[in-house]
């Protein structure tokens, strides 16, 4: 292998663009640190590991949510199906409310604000947070999932974010291979 | 908020089943720390911020790539088209050879191997290895990008990997919201 080149030519707009063919799953964070709710859709989410279970996201600098997300000991984290697309707007859109009494929301018995209609959600503690060039990872040990029985069945067709279009996935997108 | 609970109830098997209506986007990781050339296929890929470009993706302890990319200074990340599954499934079969003679791979210029078939391709260098119970959370910056005129047209279809099956978005997919 020759000598690494270690220099620079990537552009922002270069990264961006190579991003906007990465398509991503979509989740809807809440959290309250004790300041009230908040909310933030995130397309960074990801198992890390199961023993224990572990998961991680990135929360950006610009959400209003962060701080919130930054001080919570616990938050709720929410996958989304399409016919929840509304959902991922509301936490994605600025200055609406995001907890109004228009919208759909809960307490959990633990106290974390979380949207019922969510077809999944995870409770969890934040483990570790961790500053990257300007972002803020977020890593969560899950304690509690939405109770089985308030799942409905496979036939769900997730949500898909990719180049500014949100996708449904299902029978006709699935490759035969 | 009443006092929270860090009680856990989840079992390793309600986190999958969460997980497993959690779609992702699609990635395979090459490198090479001087002893030779290793893939690995991420469905954890994510772009972390802009300034600097950055990104970032979990190595599971199982893969055989893990301990080169634990120890490489740089690599490349290359985000894959639905009719680039195969490369896909490549980098994640074990006991295939990933860099044999029928496999079309080469070597950029500053050495590191990679797939030239790959819609998009994001050379970087690690600026961070966590772990993470038991994972490896590979932080990297982007030092350069595939070049755009090998770049081909938007109607490519990226490739999601979802509850065990592969997915294509289109036009097909496509939510009209």
């Amino acid at each position: 292998m020759s000598t690494t080149d270690l220099t620079s030519t990537v552009t922002a707009d270069d990264f961006k663009f190579a991003f906007r063919h990465h398509p991503a799953g979509i989740a809807v964070v809440t959290a309250d640190d004790g300041n009230g709710p908040v909310a933030m859709t995130v397309s960074s989410l990801s198992s890390v590991g199961i023993a224990p279970p572990t998961l991680m996201f990135s929360a950006s600098p610009i959400s209003s949510a962060t701080p919130t997300i930054r001080h919570a000991k616990t938050l709720v984290v929410h996958m989304l199906t399409a016919d929840q697309v509304g959902l991922a707007k509301l936490a994605s859109t600025s200055g609406v409310d995001r907890f109004g009494s228009d919208v759909n929301w809960g307490r959990l018995p633990t106290g974390e604000p979380y949207y019922p209609e969510a077809s999944e959600w995870l409770r969890g503690r934040i483990i570790s947070r961790l500053d990257i060039n300007g972002s803020t990872l977020v890593v969560v040990e899950a304690l509690e999932a939405k109770p089985r029985e308030d799942v409905e069945h496979d036939d769900r067709q997730p949500l898909v974010y990719h180049n500014r279009t949100w996708h449904a996935l299902g029978e006709g997108s699935r490759l035969d291979v």
